[in-house]
């Protein structure tokens, strides 16, 4: 029985799956078909933006999405090839080969598959809780920083030139030195593409419903906008014969589907891409829980965050070995194969087959495919990642959170994506870590007329010459243990009328091995002073197990019930 | 005023040098003889045990003593080469250089110039922090198990032949394979060495005063016990012309005082020294701060650690500056100091003056000097390192820290000194960052016949179908938040008669702005599912921050000031 349970909730889809029917598979055809012709677009150019082969975002888009449909706890998230995760794998792999060479590919495959290799560990041994370390702050501002690197970077493709360099300023240098060799048709087919996209995605809608049409097949056509201009901008090319006049096409896209094979990996590669493929997993990962979340929630369903790693970790290593490239939930995807009405996974399993029959049929139909107008689609796209506002919420709501955000976005900008991750991360670390060796606690007096004590800092209260009482207000451990131990000589051996010291222990749930012996030590330290030290208040569980060690055996003072019986029995209130 | 004061702080001596008497210096004077005797074989045999030529021992004992009399806090603190410092000097030295190179001297020099330089940054920019998760278990684990492996090291020194490596396996191999080869005259001068020395430290004592002796007067003659050991056999190995039997001896040891010279490193040096180096300042800070604390509370004093810091990298400097090797605070020899009656570090700065006379007019005298005499003085130091009960204590204590340390003991025995302190931080970190992902929260609810609210766990409460209430015992940010927002959405999503959830937030200092985020998420995906989010006792500067944002406009519930409040507004205890 516990192991039938194990086994289902391994594999979620096997909960999902026994209820399956008629018209969820109606449904979920549905919301695959909305998908596959949105995905189509995206994951040529996605591939594009990571420096692959078009055919490699049609083969991110059929495997993992099996996998995910058999592992994966959200009944909508839609995973495949997505703008951040992209952008990692362009920087990490051309660090490694040079972009348009096998060894490119063969580089970007291997981080696909370490980074399945890294998800599925943190699965299995639940180590999901390593992604808490990415906060908010530096999370979004990585995103806005690539939002607006990705952009920049598909300006080239609109104007037609080579640019080089991954940061903002090697690729502005580099633009500007070739704006002599822009290409006019080019550009035009570029920003035709970007006024259409953008028009029909932000104005069709309304548009189309005022002339007579129903809100849901207008919906439709707006979500088809962009195969809309994939097919007009192909055939323009085609008509006016634009790949002669310096539009750079995709061009021969291989036709059927790709083979499988375990990609072979060398211990110096996978050594090179460790860091590149951990950050994938963990960007990847974190932003796909919360696309996950936000929709379960709107259908009270639940995510299970360590079992989404396993399927991501699935996803991830089924790319690989099918020739495809890091991929992930993506947010705008998931939100139309929920708004469309998936009911299940298999609306993911569905939209695979249709990728995989675009892979079979379709592609030869995309020679004629400008590159600049996969580009517009990038940059419509991400333009919905670049934000302000939390930026400046940030700012008014907290300077230290604000300084972890503002370091990643200058320094993915300016040094690149692994710097500004790296820099957020190890200043919000670095952040905590000082403020978790500070334990909150406070110097207490008795408030007059009652057994009350509180803070001499914030409140009138009654203290004693004799008598320092610190009321603690957390669990003492190895961090923060040296800190009170300093603050508490400081206070004590400075004044030399102090003959006890109370430490109030009402919030104290633990006490390590390290604080323990900070506490004897103390003990120690203030008998060679010639003070007392007490406890009060200490919670049970925690008595207990002082009980097992010889510190209350060698305790100078007592062990009092309450603060006030302390006060009682040991303060000198005359001043 | 208030630049003199920070001048005065920066530069203790100014305090304590403003009412230095004659008296003072008389009595600084004695400690300063007592020292100076039981560090001149300390000297020459951590020289030994680091690799390098006595005579650097030498020069380690006397600028930085001066220049810990200038900066350091502590009254009473000797500092100098220590053993465990030296092991881990030999270690990272021996990585870089062959042993008995120019090449090793220089490495080493640079290895005390490298950690005064963290030690300074460290104490400049007040980051005594990071010594703080170096765990209590930590820290005895790697000392115990450094003394084991000194003590194991200084073996060969007794058998008289020469053994590689510096793992206790690789040592133990290197040993056996030349049983063979031990020298008879070595093994009889280092085990009467170890008799002696053992002998005296034990029972001399005890033995002089029932002579008739008295007590200080033994003590003394106790004290200077390792030098007369050094006599006997050096005149000795004279006498009987033991050099020519195969006794290894000192040898030529050039006198007079150091040079000085700032040491030129190249940046590869300093890149594969670094880790290295900022390993043996904090254990060297840590241990150092340890004594001085012990020794100023028993006269109630007080100790800065971040003023420590500067004083030490000020120590190590000089100490790389005038030809020597890393050093620290030394326990045995501090509490000699203090026992001896030093008064202020003046006495340190007389020790140094006393080292330098030996460094003069004595070293011609050291030609004959057993090095199995030098290994006997080790190993009888250094097994007072060796503590079997701490580690007992700490198995009973908590599980968790024992596993920590019981990592550091066996990778520094079976590894190495940095791999087993790595592992004993790292694995502190994990468990350290693990726990810290997880915030105290419970689920509460009424006391019946009471306002007050108890965890459902553990008393008797009245619940309503209707509410969940949370109340969260710490502050919220970046690192626990997802865990209580994870754990949330399980208790509310999994309950369709949930329609409310309240925070019970009495204990919430901070909120920081992935909390915050958080909490946003929340209230929208609670409200999605039909759920409403409210707060209650909020504190005051907590609510204050909440009003700067657009929090609880969209706050789908109410803050209510008592819980108590929540419960009558909300629930619906019809079961």
């Amino acid at each position: 029985m516990k192991l039938l349970r194990s086994i289902e909730s391994a594999f979620p889809i096997i909960e999902w799956g026994r209820t399956y029917s008629k018209q969820m598979f109606a449904e979920d055809g549905v919301a695959a078909v909305i998908v596959t012709i949105m995905l189509i677009p995206q994951s040529l150019a996605y591939a594009m933006l990571a420096g692959l082969p078009p055919e490699v975002g049609l083969y991110a888009s059929i495997l993992p999405l099996i996998l995910y449909a058999v592992f994966g706890t959200s009944r909508t998230l839609a995973v495949g090839p997505v703008a951040v995760v992209s952008l990692m794998t362009a920087t990490a792999t051309a660090a490694i080969a040079a972009p348009g060479t096998i060894g490119y590919l063969e580089t970007a495959i291997a981080l696909a598959f370490l980074s399945g290799l890294f998800l599925l560990f943190m699965g299995v041994f639940r180590l999901g809780f390593i992604a808490n370390f990415l906060s908010h702050p530096v999370i979004s501002g990585f995103i806005t920083a690539s939002g607006l690197l990705i952009a920049f970077s598909q300006l080239k493709h609109i104007l037609g030139v080579q640019t080089t360099g991954h940061t903002l300023p090697e690729q502005t240098v580099s633009m500007v030195s070739q704006l002599d060799l822009v290409n006019i048709p080019t550009v035009i087919i570029g920003s035709a593409s970007i006024v259409l996209l953008f028009s029909i995605r932000n104005y069709m809608k309304a548009a189309l419903i005022k002339a007579g049409l129903g809100a849901r097949a207008a919906d439709l056509v707006v979500k088809a906008g962009p195969i809309m201009v994939v097919v007009l901008t192909t055939v323009s090319t085609y008509f006016f014969g634009l790949a002669d006049k310096g539009v750079t096409i995709v061009g021969a896209v291989p036709t059927g589907l790709p083979g499988l094979s375990v990609p072979g990996i060398s211990f110096d590669l996978a050594a090179d891409l460790a860091a590149a493929a951990l950050l994938i997993s963990l960007i990847g990962f974190v932003e796909s829980v919360s696309v996950a979340q936000t929709l379960a929630a709107k259908r009270r369903q639940r995510i299970r965050p360590n079992q989404e790693l396993v399927a991501l970790g699935a996803s991830n290593i089924a790319s690989a070995v099918s020739g495809g490239y890091p991929v992930t939930g993506g947010f705008a995807r998931s939100v139309v194969n929920f708004d469309a009405g998936a009911v299940t996974p298999a609306a993911g399993a569905l939209t695979a087959i249709g990728i995989a029959l675009a892979t079979l049929f379709l592609t030869p139909l995309l020679y004629f495919l400008p590159k600049a107008t996969l580009a517009a689609t990038i940059i419509i796209a991400v333009l919905t990642l670049v934000k302000v506002e939390p930026i400046i919420a940030t700012w008014r709501y907290s300077k230290r959170d604000f300084s972890a955000m503002a370091a990643t976005i200058l320094l993915t900008l300016l040094v690149g994506v692994e710097a500004g991750i790296a820099a957020g991360v190890i200043l919000s670390f670095v952040l905590f870590m000082h403020r978790t060796t500070i334990p909150h606690f406070a110097i207490v007096g008795l408030v007059p007329g009652t057994e009350h004590f509180r803070n001499v800092l914030r409140h009138d209260v009654e203290t004693a010459d004799n008598l320092l009482t610190i009321r603690i207000d957390e669990s003492l451990y190895f961090a923060n243990m040296r800190f009170l131990e300093d603050k508490i000589y400081d206070l004590a051996l400075g004044c030399p009328k102090i003959r006890h010291v109370v430490l109030m222990c009402p919030a104290v749930n633990n006490i390590d091995a390290s604080a323990l012996e900070g506490l004897e030590a103390m003990n120690h330290r203030l008998q060679d002073a010639g003070i007392t030290m007490h406890l009060s208040e200490v919670k049970g569980p925690v008595m207990d197990r002082l009980q097992t060690t010889s510190f209350l055996d060698d305790l100078t003072g007592d062990v009092f019930l309450s603060q006030y019986q302390a006060w009682k029995m040991l303060a000198n209130p005359a001043k």
